[in-house]
This record gives structure tokens, sequence and C-alpha cells, in this order.
């Protein structure tokens, strides 16, 4: 059993984790920290999780938390994990960051994007990013994973194999239509994110600003260097979870068939288990992935306007964040990438 | 006071016209049909109503319905309203039809568009497509209007300030991403519009064949003849009303700075009491419009990459139906266009 | 035109009064107050009425609101009430307070029950419990109203008439198990009022110990001076508003028919328009009377257990406060009872 | 692994089943069962278990379904599982019916309560009454269980523990206000169940002759013989999942206290892995059980009105439903009676 440490349990993403790792059959889950709840017992905060555990919320000490686990999930505000990551890292600690705070490999974006100066070059450089599908053996050897974002991995699920197609991008305009639930907003305290305000609205909100549009553009870039700078809105929708993205490809002159784009995309994703492309006319929605790891994409073309559309579903807190930090624990520690996860 | 009747009147549609039609100044509803609930009291369905009015729901016969109003309003099914209109206007009726049936000028569509042959060929010729906005003048010393899709108004309430920008709009590529509350689907029982499916679920559906395309190609091509089919993709979010849309511009080169192009939104609608250009960075979105018959619209250029974004947002049922019906009267009876409806 | 401020205009109650009012044909709003937005335009706070006011929100200055208006409806917190409303009355103005400050006639149960001491008994003494349907004569004289509490509101309308029927009330044991929407808890930021908290949730709070119970006793006592302590359970559940309230009433030995005691109910109420006592097993449900200022209530005898149970439906913001505080102006000044609230 | 069939598999009981027993480790699904799907893949109906299973749905012809499976679970409609049950118990296989099609000792209750004429006396009396809590040992034994309903589950566990401290029951006068989410009333398609109808509403429904009530009623008089009639007053509100119930306790003298009743609550649960008396004054509520088997319970003296409020959640389809029969299945084949459901 791999003893682990969950750092910032009681956020939504932290108690996903808990949730997945409690029935995970490798894994013992021996800390979780809070600052606000320290001392008390994690079922008095998650009541779903009453009576079936005794863990009780600590302070994140280092010297307290250091030789209760051999592993660390960091589902903390991105300042804090930039922090907190390179102390677990160099005591021989494998890390799996859920923050931002290491998913960007040029320091310059840092104060800009997430509002601190990055002090932590040369673990950016060995940071992997974790978005399995793609970088799974990366991940096998490695003790330091930054977890992709909930908009990034939708987005990039959707995109990154048809990077192949269109070689290095130049002239492709991509615009990303993301509708998100509330959680990805995260368990802080905030008028918009009142029942009272969120129900029956939809809200665009950092049009064109979002924190993960470097993240996204970093990932499609590694394959399609000149591709021109995306157009990303993201908006809420009133709902809990979920997240479904609507990505429109403009600019895209070629004589491949849909069929044969979709092929193309079934055999991209041959060895994920997660990723399932939808057949025929099938059209992701999220109540279809939400409270799993999967995520659905199907590609379309408009017959009236010829347009390529790719649309993409997955259940934000999962595979936008827990689950996919568990798919990377299980390919880090060698075991089935679905364990835990089905 | 100006008699009206209002056919359809148990649908989510029909509700709303009862609703804003028994405040109205100037009139005084005389009837509303329903096939199903007819003759049960009109609050004993729509249980707001309850002790607001004695009217009765009652077939929809010709014969019984015609000396009773000077004014029909049709939340029909589209293929009834093509029957009907007819009939009434033959009358000497007024009519205002909230249905498809007269909304597409070329008759050639319909078959595919809404499953019917249309035969009044002379009557789609002579109605008038009623958004006020753009349509007032001819409103005013009209007889029939047929009153635009939800989506349609929306988008082209967005969108027909920037033909005159884009000349004859060859090139232009335009992408709608439209996300609409269960109301727009009608009262219908249908698994899929049922709580239990819908809650929790953004679904897209009809993509690239929504019966609003022809609409909305309809009215853009009256102004920019050239523009390229469009690709609309709508899809169903967990709320009962309220529609955003979404729009994305690719292809135009323009030196027309954002502030420019925001000031022709502003002096395009002048005289338009329900369009509110937001000012700055303010964003749409639904809560801001639910309720009302205003539509929020603001134009952004992603700074990054510098496309063209245009959100709108408006109530589905008050502005996308009922509401502007109403404003259509208004214009018809020469009464201040807001009248009943602020 | 009788000028109003509306003191806390930006909290729901606040918001529901600017949008009753500002329909209201006798009436002109001429200030709005709110420590937190103060300079701000109101339309730029409650997007809904942008570009339909060009009130800005002020500070609730005393000296600066008071030449502004003859009538001051006070949504403030209960203890910032029972400071101003003194000041307002001294100064000979019209106040109706939406707050809990003046509605027990007892002092000594607001350090409790309202966490502060009450220092103007002989205003309590004045002030006048707004409950239009039994006290509107009182009101019509009137310069100091204190409106009910919501869940008060449905209660006392789903009981008050029973009083009559079951003398001092010796032996009564009433249960009250009152359903709630969030919007009941003000626009306060809370983490149990997220969205991602609340949704799905239906949570019971306060049991035995919410505000709004000895203000029920006391205008059930005032009838029934016998009557043991009420059970009062109230709990909140996923929608924005509406209450429902089902009230079991045991230890009442009668041989008055169900029918009898309907046909009661309904001449208590003959005279009051906002209540509906529906006809035969007609069940009062919350989408049945939310965004209208209408009480609907039934009576039944569970012909299984031979029990009556007593069920009520209001929308909190408008029969619950901001409706019933319009009811009792057009009272205070003679007009309508209804005008504005169709 | 234990072949089992899910018979009606395409509703939402029947899906839980399904999601459950996919993940159970000694279980094979071998047949999953609906008339209207018969022949699509599973998967393509219920989209979250898109690639997790190749099952197809197949119609419930008993020589076709016979040989698959070991253990038949009904999640049928009641009066075609009073059909199908016996010819599986005949044959020899196991039987969990989550109908109510064998719940009623007394065949003289079908008619009215399930609409059909019980022609199965022998399984009548042979069957178990599958509340796992409290009939465990008879479950070990046995080969056929009928799953109790959901509201039953809900107030039985809330109000057996009370049957010893009531002896007879001579003079106890119980209301129980029971709130359930939408799926309760199962997938098919009503209007009163639309998103756009359901949503904002909480409407009761059944009041005093809901079918859980004799069911309830033959629970608790197996122990308090003389309890009259309870009050029962189900009714929907605006969410999926959950039931809680409040029930109150009238003309119970004792002096008992509160501490002693409580304590007899949790020795009363002792054996049950499933039950969570929660300590000190913790509220059930639905989120803290939605998604997992627990009941969660609090009994409460309301210190005003010295009256008994007894408060328990349920999730409906899992505790409600699929989880208990899952639970029964453990019981039945001696294995944890955890397995598969933490």
């Amino acid at each position: 059993m791999i003893p682990v440490a969950i750092c910032g349990a009681s956020g939504y993403a932290g108690q996903e984790l808990v949730s997945l790792l409690s029935r995970h059959p490798s894994v013992k889950i021996t800390a979780v920290t809070s600052e606000r709840y320290a001392e008390k017992p994690y079922g008095d905060i998650v009541h779903t999780m009453r009576s079936r555990t005794n863990l009780l919320f600590e302070k994140l000490h280092i010297e307290t938390v250091l030789p209760k686990a051999e592993l660390f999930f960091l589902a903390l505000p991105h300042a804090l994990s930039h922090d907190i990551a390179p102390q677990l890292i160099h005591a021989g600690k494998q890390v799996i960051d859920i923050s931002g705070a290491f998913r960007l490999k040029n320091p310059i974006h840092y104060p800009k994007v997430y509002g601190f100066e990055h002090t932590h070059h040369d673990l950016l450089a060995k940071s992997i990013y974790g978005l399995t599908e793609t970088n799974k053996s990366a991940i096998a050897g490695n003790s330091f994973i930054a977890n992709p974002g909930c908009y990034a991995t939708a987005t990039l699920l959707a995109l990154l194999p048809l990077t192949a197609c269109i070689g290095n991008g130049e002239g492709i305009i991509l615009y990303i239509d993301a509708k998100s639930g509330l959680s990805g907003a995260g368990r802080k305290t905030d008028q918009t994110l009142q029942f009272c305000e969120a129900d029956h609205d939809v809200r665009p909100y950092k049009i064109g600003v979002h924190q993960h549009v470097p993240e996204i553009e970093q990932a499609l870039r590694m394959r399609s260097p000149s591709l021109p700078n995306i157009t990303f809105v993201p908006m809420i929708v009133p709902m809990e979870r979920g997240i479904l993205i609507s990505a429109y490809v403009s600019g895209w002159n070629t004589d491949m068939s849909i069929d044969d784009l979709k092929e193309h995309y079934i055999k991209f994703y041959t060895n994920a288990p997660f990723i399932r492309i939808l057949g025929g006319n099938r059209i992701p929605h999220t109540k279809g992935v939400i409270h799993t790891n999967y995520c659905d994409i199907n590609i379309f073309r408009d017959e009236h306007s010829k347009q390529i559309i790719i649309i993409a579903a997955i259940d934000n807190l999962i595979k936008g964040a827990a689950g996919s930090a568990v798919q990377n624990m299980n390919s880090m520690y060698d075991l089935d990438e679905t364990t835990g996860l089905l």
C-alpha cells in the first residue's frame, strides 16, 4: 500500500481525491491537510465520508507531514504549491501537483497568469505535464507531475490529435467556447458563486485571459509550433460539475474526409482507456461523463457550412483534476492505468 | 381596448403572452385556445394565474374564435399556424404568428426545415418578419407579422449591425455557439426534457441543422448577400429560461477599432429601447435579462488572439417570443413600443 | 407620486422592492441605499434594471436621505433598522420596516432572538404588525409598519383562521415543517449558500430556534392565548425562491367537517385579494405562486389518519417581503390593495 | 462470480444496480432487460457506461433469460414483477424484487394500493421484507426478497427503533413529512416531471394515499400493533436524487431523556454499517448521503415545544433501492454486508 497525503483536502478537487483514493486498492491515505479545518475529523466537514474514515485534518507543516507519506497530492492554491512542492521533491517524495504552479515551462508567464514570480526554474524543467494520454511513458519514470487544468484537459484531448493533421499550424484559427459547472471555481465563498446568483445564469468570464490559455498553447505548439494564438471563452453554467467545450477550426484547407479524421482520432487514442471517440453522430454531453474519468469526444463537419466542429466533455473534478491525478499515480507506480477509476 | 385571442395559450410562449397581455393597458384578452385543455379554467392549468382571470380554454374553431378578437397571437405548432393564419388574415384580422410558418420567404425551405409543404406563397410575400429593431416601420402599417425565433432573435440582434461593416460578407466565417434553457423546447413531454435527464447536462443538438439557421441567414443576407453559410451549434443548459449566444467572426480584415465598432452598434440601436449595448468590458449573462424584454449585447476583441467575439443574452420566452410579439403589437397599433413590457 | 426611499436596496428583498415600486403607478423611487455599493449606478449591480433607472446607490446618511422621501422602506439588518427607524419616525416620515426589529411586542425577546437589546419600547408599542390580511384597518391610519417575516407570513396565513375554531388553543399541538428557497437567507456570501453546497441539498436548520417562532406565536396567541409552544422546523431546498409550509394539527377534537372548515377559511379571507383558498383537493405548490403576491392555501383531512393538514405556499421575496410591504403601502395610502401587485 | 440478471435495467433504479454491480467483486452481470431498448447496447442508452460494458439490452423472455443467471434483480413495474417473480422462484432462482409487488403481506391491499389483484399468496407469505438492518438473518437463508420502497426505507429506519420505546403504540400520532428528488418517480416521461415544471417547485402529492403508507404501517405494527394510522405527506423537491423525512411524534408521554433515546438508537443499529446516528445536534441533510448507501439519522427534542423530531436522509436510488438490494444480495450470499457499497 502506497502511503499518500492529500494537501488541501477540503476543497472540491481534494475531496474528490479522498473519495477516489479511499477506494483505491493500492493506496492508504495517511494524511489530509487543511488550514481552516485543522484538528477536525474529515467526516465532519465532508459529510458523505462520515464513518468511512478516522482521518483528522491537520495543518500543512512540512516536518510533520513529510514522514507520513511517500506520495503527495497537492490540491493547494497555486502560490502555495510553488513553495511546498520543491521541499517535498528535495526530500525525495513523489509529488502530483493539481495546482497550476508547475504547468507552464516558461517562468515568464507566472506573474501575469498566476500572480507570483516563479523561483524554481529547475523544477519547471524537470516536472512532467501530466496529460496521461500523451505523456504516459514520461510519467512512468518520474517523481514530479504537474497535473493539467480542467479546461486545458478537455481542450487538449479534443485538439491534440488535430495537430498531426494541421502541420505547423500556420493560419489555423481556433475558437474554444467552454462551458463549466461551478465546482471549477473551487470551494471559496464568493458572491457570484452563491446559489441565488448562479442559478439560471450562463455567464462568460475572463474572455481571452483565462489562465489555462498559455497551458493549452504550450501543449499545442509542441506539435504545431506556428499555431496562432487561440481564442478561449470560458463560461459558467448552472450545475455543480462538468465541462463541455466546443472547438471551431477555421483556416484549415484539407481534403481529409471527416471519416479519415475520426479514424485518426481513434488511432491516436488507441491506448487511452478513458478517451471515448463517439461513433456516428453521437454528441458528447456532460451528463454522459460526470462522476467518471472519461472524456467523450466527437468530430463533426457541419454539412451546411463545411466547417469542422469538435466537441468534448469531461467531469471537471475527475478527469479534469482528481481522476487524472490518480491516473498519473497509476502510471507512476506501474499499476494498470484504470485502477480505482472504473 | 384591443380584443385579442391567444391561440395555443397553454404552451410556455402562450403562457408568457397571457401573462404580459393581462397586464397591458390597451388590451383585453377575449379568448385562449388549447386542444388539450378545452373547457378548463385557464387558472387550473397555469396556477400563477388562478383568480386573476375567468378565461376558459376553448378549442381552436375558427368560426367560434373569429368574432371574439381583432388581433390573434398564434403560439401554435408550425404546420397548424400555416393553416390557421391565412383564414384569419382573409377574414380581415391582425395576426402575430409566433411559430415558424411564415418566417422564411422562400417556400422551398419548408419541407426540409419544418416538415410541411408551404401552400400560401402570397402570404409568405406579404408577411413582415417581426424583428422590431430593424423592421419597425414596416410592422406599423401591416396586419401580419411573422415573429422571429428565439435563437434567431439573439443571433440577429448580435450580428445585424455587423453587416454594415462587412459589406457583402464574402469570406466572413461566422460561428455561433448558442446556449438555451429548456423552455425553448416547448411544453411537450419528452424524455430528454425530464428533470432527471436535463439537470447537470450541457447537451448540444441539431449541429448545423437547426431550423433557425435559414431564418438567420435570410436576414443577414438581405444586407450581406455573399455571406457564406454560417455554423450554428445550439445546446441545452440546465435552466428554465434564457439564451446566451457567443458569435465568433473569422475572416474579417478591417482596421476598424473595437471602440468604433461599439460606437456603430450603439448608433445602430439608437431607437431600440430594449437593446442594451453594455459599456466597457461588461459581459452579457442570462441572469441579467431573464424575466425582461431586454437583449444585452457586447462586442469584444480578444487582446490575445485579436479575434472578434460578440455575446448576446435574452430571455427566450420574452424577447425571444412573447415579449417581442407584444413589442410588435405595440408598433402595429402605434402604441409606445415599451408599453406593457417594462 | 409618493417619493419613496429604499434603504438596503441591494439585498434580495430590496431588489424586489425596487422592481415592484418602479412599476407602481403612484410611486417615485427617489433614493436607494447600500453601504457596499455607494456611488455605483443601481443597474451596474442589479443587471436586469440596467437602463431602466438612473438611480445611484448612496450610503444611508440620515441627513442626506431624509429630505428625499416621504416613505421609507427598510430592508436592513435587524439591528440597523432598530437604530434607523426611530429617527425616521421622529422626523415625521412613514416607515415600512422589512426587518425583524419591531415585530415582537415584548422587548424581552430581542437579545436572544435578534442578538441586540431593544431600546425603543415606545415604538414597539406603536408599530403595527403588517400582516395586511388581518390588520388592514390598523395599517390604514398608521405611519409605522413592522412587516412580517417570510416564514411567519406563510404560517400565519395558514393558521390564523384556525384560531377561531380552536378557541383558546389549549391542548393543540402544532407542527410546522417549512421549506424555503435560498434567497430567504439573504444576499450574504456564505459557504452553505454556495451553489455547489446547496444544489441537491434539503437541509433543515435552526430546529425549534428560528427567529420567526416568537413572531408566529405572538400572532396566534392574540386569538388563542393558551396555545402551547409550536414546533417549527425550517429547511432549505435547492431553489432560488418560494416557501411551502405543511402544518399538522394534533389534539383538536372537533366535529367540524373539512368542508365547514374550508368554508370558514374562505369567509375569513373574503376581503383578502391575495389569498387563494384552493378548491377541491388542489394542492398548493411553490411554482404556482412564485413571482406573484399570492398565498395559496388548502386544508386537508387525511382520510387514512383523520388528521388535519394545512398547506400554504408563497414567494418568500414577494408575499413574504417586498410584495406585502407594497400591499401595506397601498393600505397606508388608501390605494387599492392590489395596485402594482398584479 | 455470481451470474446476475437485471430486469428493467434502463430505469433509474436499474441503472444504479448496473453501476453498483459492475463494480462488485463477486458478481458478473450476464443480462440486462428492457422492452423499449431491446437489442441496443447498454452504453448507447446509459452514456456513462459507454465502453465499460458490452451488454445488450434484451426483452424479458423468461425462457431466454432464465439460463443466464442465478440471481435476478427485478426493477420492473409492480404488476409485471408480480407475474415474473413466481416463474423465477419456481425455477429455483434467487430473486430480489425492487418493485412493490411482494412487500405487503396481506393481499387485500393490492387492488387499491397497486392496482392489481394479487394471485400469489404463497409467495407473499414466503417473501422476506428486505430492510437489511432489521431482517438480516432471515435474508441470509432466503431466496426471495421484497426490497423496501424508498420512502419506506427512510421512514422505517427513522422510526423502527422508536417502537421499542412506545410499546404497543396506542395513542401515538406520527406525522411524516417526506421530501424526495425527482428520480423517485422513475424514468417515465410525464409533464409534471419535465425540467421546466419541476424546477423551482416544492410540490406535495398523494397526501395520505401514497402506496408506501401500508408498507410503513405493516412494519411498524409488527412491533407496535396498536399504533394508529400514520399521516404521510410526500413532496417533490427540485433535485435529481435524495430523500429527507422529518417525523413528528405526538402523544408520547415518557420520561426517557433525549440522550437515552439516542443511546437506544445507537444500540439498535450496532451491527448496521450503513446507519449513522449523528452525534450532537448534527442535522441529516440529503447532500451528506447522496451517491452513498448510508442513512443519516438524528433525534431532536425541540427545547421550545418539548416535542420529539426525528430526521433521516438517504439517497433514494441507492439506500432506497439499488444499494439496499445489493446489501441484501451480500447477506443472501454471506458476503460482507458492505461489499461493493463503500
